[in-house]
């Protein structure tokens, strides 16, 4: 059975493999370090990229802490009991230079608690600024290619929920595309190992580089206009709302004393609001904002 | 006994003269009206003035809307009964084109239930991106002088609320240099008359247009660099945090189903985040942000 140590190790490395992969697809950004400690226990070691060819602004986090369940931590994982926790995971979001490319974000991470108790969650999602259905569909197969190697409901299951939990309801949109999004796995609610499981994450944490460099080296060299610029710059507010206002990975680091510059490196460098702004009728903006609801089976 | 309809009237009237002086001192931003109405019942005049001489983003809104306390709402409010209700204010932020002018945001509300209770609520704060203390102590003054008027208590009372209210755990920072913040005023928490009460929220909204547009006179040719502008967009970025994270309007807007282009207009035209941003020691940025806390006396 993995314990702590095992997947710690494998975060630790997928960390190291992700920022080794994005380098050599970017071409020239470099990630710079940050080690920092919690102050209960454990700490992490934040990795920024700035200013590279494709990817403007990136981090790929990783974090081990520990500690006993705060009051905030308890009322945020509805726990009633005292107890020990200890929580690890990666956490990535790449904001693109080239309003061609697309966003994406992913977390995998594992949380155990001192009566023995534990789960792993996660998710990935895309937010293309511009849609290529083309591409979607692409990254919608190859996760529930990860799926399907360790459950038949699994895809369905999760892609319904990263539309649920990927949405800003005061938009009436989704974030983007949607992907999978998981939470509480453990032998209880999946029915197989927590060495099956811990596979399943591993699989998917393995599978991040082969997609976003995939994507980066497609549209990296696609051409872009200013109007394509203001048009990122908006959809990067929405990314924002999103983040502060119904990220619950984002809520709960904030308020449980989480290290603010690590989590806030979700946000992108700029991003701007316009009051009522609307999308040119038949524009390629359009498309892409008819495309950001629920529901859209992207398996075709 | 002021009822709905002077309440309301007065708000609508505020709103006017506060878009009318904001329009004279800035001489050429013009304000835009959008006219709305609530799915439960009411509405509100949503006006917005942008890219004017000193004005580079700015709303005045005025609603009043009512309707049965829906679940969001009751959660929100901490009210277990059913009831109606019925809700009017003004709320109001500007965003300056010249960083060396401030934000500043004011609310004045009115709020009551069918079963009877009522409460008043408000604040005005002021978010320097550069700080001028004189200008930081003649603004506490005037609100000091209006709530000196209603209580002797009042503006100790209220800037304390302020400080704690306009403030950014996850920062360890306040939003500026905070003002006065209020909630729940009825004659049974203040122990005077509803008409006494109002006249106290007369005369704060009153006090708006005179304090604002005197700060903006004052600073609005102030020449500013690069430098400067660069500095603004990094403080948008913790206005963007503190009113999508911990903002307890924006927060309740969102979550009941309130119009969501009005309650956002509070947010800057463009915002950037930049890992761990630290300021040059001895610079006027570094004696800005260490003028962020809590519990300066500004009454000097």
């Amino acid at each position: 059975m993995p314990n702590k140590e095992e997947i710690v190790n494998f975060f630790k490395r997928l960390q190291d493999i992700i920022c080794v992969e994005l380098e050599i697809a970017d071409g020239k950004g470099k990630f710079q370090e940050d080690v920092w400690t919690h102050k209960t226990g454990g700490g992490g070691r934040t990795r920024l990229i700035q200013n590279g060819n494709i990817l403007e602004k990136g981090g790929v986090n990783f974090s081990a802490v520990e500690g006993s369940l705060g009051e905030d931590m308890k009322k945020a994982l509805k726990i009633n009991e005292d107890a020990d926790f200890f929580a690890t995971g990666i956490s990535i979001v790449q904001h693109p230079e080239n309003p061609m490319v697309p966003i994406i974000h992913m977390n995998v991470r594992y949380f155990e608690l001192s009566n023995g108790t534990y789960w792993f969650g996660g998710g990935i999602d895309l937010t293309p600024h511009y849609l290529n259905e083309n591409q979607a569909s692409w990254f919608h197969k190859q996760l529930k290619a990860v799926c399907d190697k360790h459950g038949v409901n699994y895809y369905s299951e999760y892609k319904k929920k990263a539309d649920d939990y990927f949405y800003l309801p005061h938009r009436e949109e989704t974030r983007g595309v949607g992907g999978i999004f998981f939470d509480h796995l453990n032998e209880k609610s999946l029915g197989i190992s927590k060495a099956d499981i811990f596979d399943f994450i591993k699989d998917l944490g393995n599978e991040f580089a082969p997609i976003y460099t995939h994507l980066m080296t497609l549209n990296a060299d696609i051409p872009f206009t200013e109007r394509n610029k203001s048009w990122q710059y908006l959809r990067r507010g929405r990314y924002v709302e999103f983040n502060l206002v119904w990220d619950r990975g984002t809520k709960f680091g904030l308020v449980t004393g989480g290290r603010t510059e690590s989590i806030l490196m979700s946000l992108p460098p700029q991003a701007q609001w316009e009051y009522c702004h609307e999308v040119e009728p038949n524009s390629e903006e359009e498309k892409t904002q008819n495309a950001l609801k629920k529901g859209i089976d992207w398996i075709i």
